[in-house]
C-alpha cells in the first residue's frame, strides 16, 4: 500500500520550487537552428520550477515559486500567468540590472532540438535571499528541487538552506534529477546530488535517468540503492510507456499512458511533477494521483509551449474522461 | 557645388563601424509589448552599425564591421550575412561566454514602438581590441561613426583610438549624432561628442537632431555652428519629406522623398547613411548619391527586418526607375 502520509499534507503550507523563470521562444517549422529569419512564436512563460508551480497550483495545490526575472515585458509576463494560475509570486525578484532569461527552441525534423539561450547572463540564474524568500520558506510544506538547480550556484545556495529547514518544520521533498544523458556530471554536483538524495521522500526520475541518480546499472538495482539512501517513494515517467510508481515498502503501481498527439513535448515531466506533488499532498490516493499526474503531462504535450496545457482539476477530469489510454 | 573630396576615395581603404551586433525579432501584429504568447518573425540581423556596413557593401562599397557576437545560431546568422553582403567581417570577434545581443521590437497601432532588449549583458557590447581589429582599422579608408557608441564604454575606448589613427591616414568621418530626444546626453557623451565633431567631415542627422547636435535653435544657426566646429557637410534625413544636403561652402542640395508603402521604418537611417558615404567614396557624386541614399532608405522600409531591404546598385537603379517621387 502506497504510504498516506509520504509528503507533507496541503495543510502544512504551500508547495515551493527555487529556481529558473524564462521565456521560450519557439520556431513554428521544423528545421536546423536559426540560421536565417523565419516564423516564431512567444514569448511563452517558461523555466521547469515554473512550470511544476504552475501546474500544481492550477490542480488545486498552494504553491509558490521562489526565482528571479527582470524588470521588462518578458518578467511580467511571467509573474502575471503564475499569479493568474494561484501561485504564490511574493518571492520573485524583479532583478533591474539583468533581462528576463530566455530560451529559443527549434526542432529538427527528427525531433532533436536546436536552442539559443540567453540564461547564464540573465536575471534567471541571479536568485538572492531576500525577506520575502524567506518568509515563503518559512511557510512552505513542501519543496520541488530540479537537478538542475545543482549547477545553478545562486540557486543551490537556496536550496541548501531550504531544504533542512522546512523539513525541520515537517515539511517533504521531492527531486527531479534532470540527469539527461548529455549532461556531465561533475563531482561538486554529484556530491550536492547524494546531499539531497538523503532528504528526498520522493524522485521523479525519467527513463534512464532511475540508473544515473543510483548510480548503479539495473532498474530493481537502483530502486534498492535509492530506498537504502532514504527516498521513500519513486515515480518512473516514462513518456508514452506510461509512469510506475515504486515504494520503499514495495508497493507497485502502474498507470498507463493517454494516447494523444503531440504537439510540444517541452514541460510535460514538470507538468506530471507538479500534478503528483499537488495531489499527493491534498490527500488524493497514490493510483489517483498518478493518473492526473500522466494527465497533466499528456495534455500539456498537446499544447505549444511549456506551460500553455497545465490544467485546472476540472480540465483533467475532462481530458481524463476523453482520452484513450493505453489499455 | 560640393567638395567631390569631402570622404578619402575608396582607393585608400574600407569604411568601416564599430558598435553592437544584434539580432531583432519582431512582432508580427501591433499591439502593446509582449505580455502574452504571439506570433513572432525573426531573427533578422541587425544593429544600427551592422545595417549601415551591410549596405555600403551591397551598393559596392568595401566595407567591414567591428564587433562581437556570442557563439550561437544568432551570432553566426550576423557573421554570415555581412559576409554574404560582401563585407570584411575579420573584425568580428565571437564571445564564447556571452549570447548574442538581441532585441525584440512590437509596434503599437500608434507607430510607437515597445522594446525587450538584451544588449547590454550580451556579446554586442564586449568589443574588445583585437589583432584583428587593429589590422582592420589599419587599412580603413574612413570611420563612421554611431551617436549611441559614445554611451558605450567598450565601443568608445576603440572609436578614440581609431579615429585619429584613420584621420593619420588621410581617411574621413562621418557622424549620424542618434541624439533622439527621449535620449538623456550626460556630460560624459557630450564631451565625447563634441570631441568626435572636431574630427567629422560629414554629418547625418535625422530631423530636429540637427539642432540637438549643435545645441543651438534654430536650423541655419545649428549648421552654421556645426561648420565652424570643422564639420564639412550635414545631410538631413527627414524621412517621408526627403533629404537636404548642406556644404560648408553654403551648397544646398534637396533631395524628394520616394513614396513607398512603410512596412518597418526600422534601419531606413542606416542604410541611407551606408549608402551615401558608399556613393560618395566610389566617386558619385553628391546629388546622385543622395538619390541613391534616399532610394536606399525608401527601399528599406518596404522590407520587414532592419537590413533586410538593403539594395544592390542594380536593385536601386531599378527602384529609382520604379517608384514615384515627391515632385
Amino acid at each position: 500500500m502506497p504510504d498516506s502520509s509520504l509528503l507533507a499534507p496541503e495543510s502544512l503550507g504551500a508547495t515551493i520550487s527555487i529556481g529558473e523563470i524564462l521565456v521560450e521562444i519557439m520556431a513554428v517549422t521544423r528545421g536546423a537552428g536559426f540560421l536565417e529569419p523565419q516564423e516564431l512564436i512567444g514569448p511563452y512563460p517558461s523555466g521547469a520550477p515554473a512550470i511544476f508551480i504552475d501546474q500544481c497550483a492550477r490542480i488545486g495545490g498552494s504553491a509558490g515559486a521562489v526565482g528571479s526575472v527582470g524588470d521588462d515585458d518578458f518578467g511580467r509576463l511571467n509573474v502575471g500567468r503564475l499569479q493568474r494560475d494561484g501561485a504564490d509570486v511574493s518571492a520573485i525578484r524583479v532583478d533591474t540590472v539583468y533581462p528576463t532569461g530566455s530560451a529559443f527552441v527549434r526542432y529538427r525534423t527528427d525531433d532533436a532540438r536546436d536552442f539559443v539561450y540567453n540564461i547564464a547572463h540573465s536575471a534567471a540564474e541571479r536568485i538572492e535571499w531576500t525577506d520575502a524568500v524567506g518568509a515563503l520558506i518559512a511557510r512552505a510544506g513542501h519543496l520541488h528541487v530540479m537537478g538542475t538547480a545543482l549547477s545553478m550556484p545562486s540557486v543551490w545556495a537556496l536550496i541548501e538552506v531550504a531544504a533542512p529547514r522546512i523539513r525541520a518544520r515537517g515539511g517533504s521533498i521531492s527531486l527531479d534529477p534532470n540527469l539527461r544523458k548529455e549532461l556531465t556530471v561533475d563531482e561538486q554536483v554529484r556530491a550536492r546530488f547524494e546531499h539531497l538524495i538523503e532528504m528526498t521522500d520522493l524522485l521523479l526520475p525519467s527513463g534512464e535517468e532511475l540508473e544515473r541518480a543510483a548510480c548503479v546499472a539495473g532498474k530493481y538495482q537502483a530502486l534498492d540503492t535509492l530506498f537504502e539512501h532514504g527516498v521513500r517513494e519513486v515515480v518512473l515517467k516514462r513518456g508514452a510507456d506510461g509512469a510506475q510508481l515504486f515504494g520503499r515498502d514495495g508497493t507497485c503501481i502502474e498507470a498507463p499512458a493517454f494516447h494523444v498527439c503531440e504537439l510540444d513535448p517541452t514541460g510535460a515531466g514538470d507538468c506530471f511533477g507538479g500534478a503528483y506533488v499537488a495531489c499527493r499532498r491534498l490527500g488524493i490516493d497514490a493510483a489517483e494521483s498518478l493518473t492526473y499526474a500522466s494527465a497533466a503531462g499528456a495534455r500539456n504535450v498537446t499544447y505549444r509551449g511549456p506551460m500553455e496545457g497545465a490544467g485546472s482539476r476540472e480540465e483533467l477530469n475532462d481530458f481524463i474522461r476523453q482520452t484513450p489510454r493505453s489499455r
